[in-house]
């Protein structure tokens, strides 16, 4: 089988995280990169071995090119998505598909059944802790979820030009946790969140928040708590626990050794935990795209699809409703 | 000095935890005991080396008593501590002081100034690794509190009839961790509680409920987060995290022994953790009572008081009221 | 039934652990204290609320009492034992019997079958965590034991006056890891002793070493690894692991509390440990002497017994012959 | 700068091990692969995306091969090595360099300088645990070395045919410990050994041993243990502390996820270890790659290099002979 040939839409941060999964991948080739930034798309294209353009229509009128990966601007998603899919791409799009749950609605009934072919990018599914702790509760090993506990808490606060836009802390932050907590829990009946600005005085004047407890309940009964919070001193915290009748599973944090010192002052003593995203979920990208490459090699629905991207939006409404009332939000599928 | 001698009122499961405490206490001496019940007061003097009574008076009257415990069931907790209070005696009473606020109000303004000798038995403050939480926080080693996540399973529900005059889950069982949040919080702003039904359905049937999520926003904007179930297959799951500027102190489950097997199977596999509160709070009931004669033998307030009581009693009432609006509450001090 | 009535010979710092334990025991008492220095039995004896005496015969020949602590210098131990004996009290013995081999035997041969009234002061068979791993073993949890790792570190050197008199490493300190090692092993057939001398030079001057590695092997075949330092700057470290054909069970160090820290520069730090054997040990010294007063009570034979405490002597002395002549020894039962 | 063209000699388990460090690397590629097994050498050809031969000379003539990896049978490593560098390329060659030490002697005698071009691939040196250790060693973190502890196990006894040509259990499997003695003590002054047969009949008629302590005193006076076993019942055992004046460092094993579960048996329940090395040493040998192109790229020397491989294989040798007398071997450099 000839390797899956694959464009990048953006080379950004996130960008580059995906173009080094395409390199690695033993059945992917990162074919050409696109970023409106000369100076970007060089830069990944001689990092990772590839050709650039400054110019979208360069990759999307590509008929050798199977597959985009849309790593740019949220504001564009929607736009390189439809044309990538009406072009025969398979398509892997960053979260959030876009900020405005009516555009969403609009692009779903555009690309109608073409839905099938889009990814969209909650990479937490795929860490290898996560996921394990997902199969685990499904093959019953806790009996029935009946609480799950998600701690989400980044290590610094983004500059104040990103939150301007970022569609605040539940669209853009929470997404992640809201796409987890569907993962364990399915369809989701209620949201309750209580927020704080004890953090950055720049987020609060631009109407945002930098913290937050949110509280999903499922349509089994379950319950979901989000603990979110735009800095931590230690780090990037990434923790889960999934109790059930029988048992509890947890993730903790990772650690880049299992090196511990003990001395007089204190002991058993770690190194810091991995800083963000990049190096945290590097594992999780690589089998996100992974996933990708199999379902276009195999022609079936990839997963978290276009509909899980929908449904993490919602709640984040759900979550700014909550917020405004003061009152849990009933959601509706 | 000689020693403090106690009386100790009610011989059931806790009286006896109690009896325990100051039996191994240096400077206490369990006067008497007394039980409605015959053979529970013989019981508990044979055991740990007292005399015993039927009769309240016998101890409520005796001079030579300085101070009483109160481990009675809840609704003759405001009679016996106030006649103890009347006859001259420091008091340490079992929470909750009453499942009735209006009772503990009308309590409270019947003994006046005779409120600074209750100290109310929120034990879990003595908790070595709580307590020396609470002390790192207060030192500023996080910087300002900005998140406490609570995590409080009883290992399995109480029988049905317990249920019934219980109070309910919040007034109950969650009165500790109200108590908690408030050891670290200290003033508590509002409450927003979400509520489960998953473990029993006898409890379903008495109008209560069985697990919860509650999130308190403290004076200071820091937010609390309390999980509770009636039902932890693996015993009694009682962690505590505290989240502040400059990091975060966290209180895992207690082991028995330091005891690790890795086998075939499975690998760093721990034993059961302590199974309820008279084992895994041993520590914590011995320290709250020596807190107790502490504060007699100097004549200074003995924290958590009187008024502890009451705000906890205050936030599971307002957590109720949650529940039935489906909205935060505020509460006022 | 009455209290078993305790007289304890020597009040010097081990005298007072065993004092608390005889005083928290509810079926024990301690009678009288025993030192020939009238302010260390006084503060003893105020201390822990008994009578005292500065002549060892005002407790030998008391027939009140039921048993003795012998916790008097070593040079005292064979003398002190024998007239206990010989008044017929049971003896609890602290380690070693004696410095001298010789002079161990020819006590043996005159106390004859008393001997059986004798149980040795090895706490760490006590140990929770030790004692646990002990019965998982002899219930086949690991299969058979093929490897035992051992160890055991001091917190800093004694003082020289101490180490003058000590007899040596391994007859002062790594003699609990001989007999910890035959708790397990059963009977050792060879001893491989290698040493250090790289943190005191005081006892480098007094012909003792600072540091080992012991290697023993059992009749079994099963090796056994002790690795000793007399400084340790986190403290009192006491780890072992037994390994056999179906996994390993491990103790580790144990933590006053289960608190840990996360910041900057390091995450999950832990306090350190209990700094030495007076806090570490504690529960272990408690259920010795539960064991003890248990054996008096019931008449059965204490253990570990004399011969234990003869055993564990002989493998130091093998170990000193291995460190003269740099080969392994074999030892004899 | 072009990427390094490696030569892979030899495609077994550890070849094809080199050949996935060598494709993940960015600056190498893996010209071609040699077996004298077509199979072999065309699966890792077709595997790897490489050119295949069955005569080594294809490789070792090939001026545009820069650099060799010697992962063939142990007996053939001083041919090839012996070439390969006389044809001008770099070597990196698996341990041991060969059984008998005076064969390496006259292969050093025969290569002279250029055994400067030659890296030995003890990968365990390159572990980010153990590497990370050993920086922080160096840096003074714990103060003076004094103890070294290894643990190195096995997960299972190798085939008889494979133990029959593998040297004994010192050369073969020992050897990697040796090698990390060295890393952290520097010169090796003394040896003694302890060994078992407690695991494999097969082992024991073959004259070798499957267990053992080793113990060696560096030229500081430092000591190190080595406990080895062919079997271990929890996978590949592989953990080190170093222990100085002023504390410790500790590697644990390691643990593909940080899930861990907890129910009504048992509590903080982690998976299996890594089974075997190809999982747990991966990170070590690509990392050890790195090293090895870099040098090649930079002309430096690499480390470690044949003397260290000789070293090593001295100490296998001075542990055998301690095995045989029964005594400690003194090692001279």
């Amino acid at each position: 089988m000839s390797a899956l040939r694959i464009g990048l839409l953006g080379c950004g941060r996130i960008g580059r995280v995906h173009a080094d999964s395409v390199t690695v991948h033993p059945r992917a080739e990162l074919a050409r990169v696109f970023d409106p930034f000369e100076a970007a798309a060089t830069e990944v294209a001689a990092q990772f071995g590839s050709t650039w353009t400054t110019e979208a229509d360069a990759i999307l009128d590509d008929p050798s090119i199977d597959a985009v990966i849309v790593a740019s601007p949220t504001p564009t998603h929607v736009d390189l998505l439809t044309r990538a899919l009406r072009a025969g791409k398979a398509v892997l799009c960053e979260k959030p598909i876009d900020l405005d749950l009516a555009r969403v609605d609009a692009c779903r009934a555009e690309i109608g059944e073409l839905s099938e072919r889009v990814m969209v990018g909650f990479n937490r599914r795929f860490d290898p802790s996560f996921a394990d702790i997902r199969g685990r509760v499904a093959a019953g090993e806790i009996g029935g979820l009946e609480q799950l506990v998600i701690i989400s808490r980044d290590p610094a606060p983004p500059p104040a030009a990103y939150v301007a836009t970022s569609g605040g802390l539940f669209r853009d932050m929470t997404i992640h946790d809201f796409d987890m907590a569907r993962f364990f829990l399915g369809e989701v009946v209620s949201v309750t969140a209580i927020a704080a600005n004890l953090i950055s005085p720049e987020i609060a004047e631009a109407g945002d928040i930098d913290g937050a407890v949110v509280v999903l309940r499922g349509a089994t009964g379950a319950l979901c708590s989000i603990t979110n919070s735009r800095r931590c001193a230690f780090g990037y915290d990434q923790r889960l626990e999934a109790f059930g009748e029988l048992g509890m599973l947890t993730a903790a944090n990772q650690l880049p050794t299992s090196v511990r010192f003990s001395g007089a002052q204190h002991t058993e003593v770690a190194a810091p935990y991995f800083n963000f995203f990049l190096d945290r979920y590097t594992p999780a990208y690589r089998a996100e795209l992974d996933h990708f490459v199999t379902a276009v090699e195999t022609g079936t629905v990839p997963s978290p699809g276009f509909g899980d991207g929908r449904a993490a939006l919602v709640l984040a409404g759900a979550a700014n409703e909550s917020l405004r009332t003061g009152a849990t939000v009933a959601v509706t599928a």
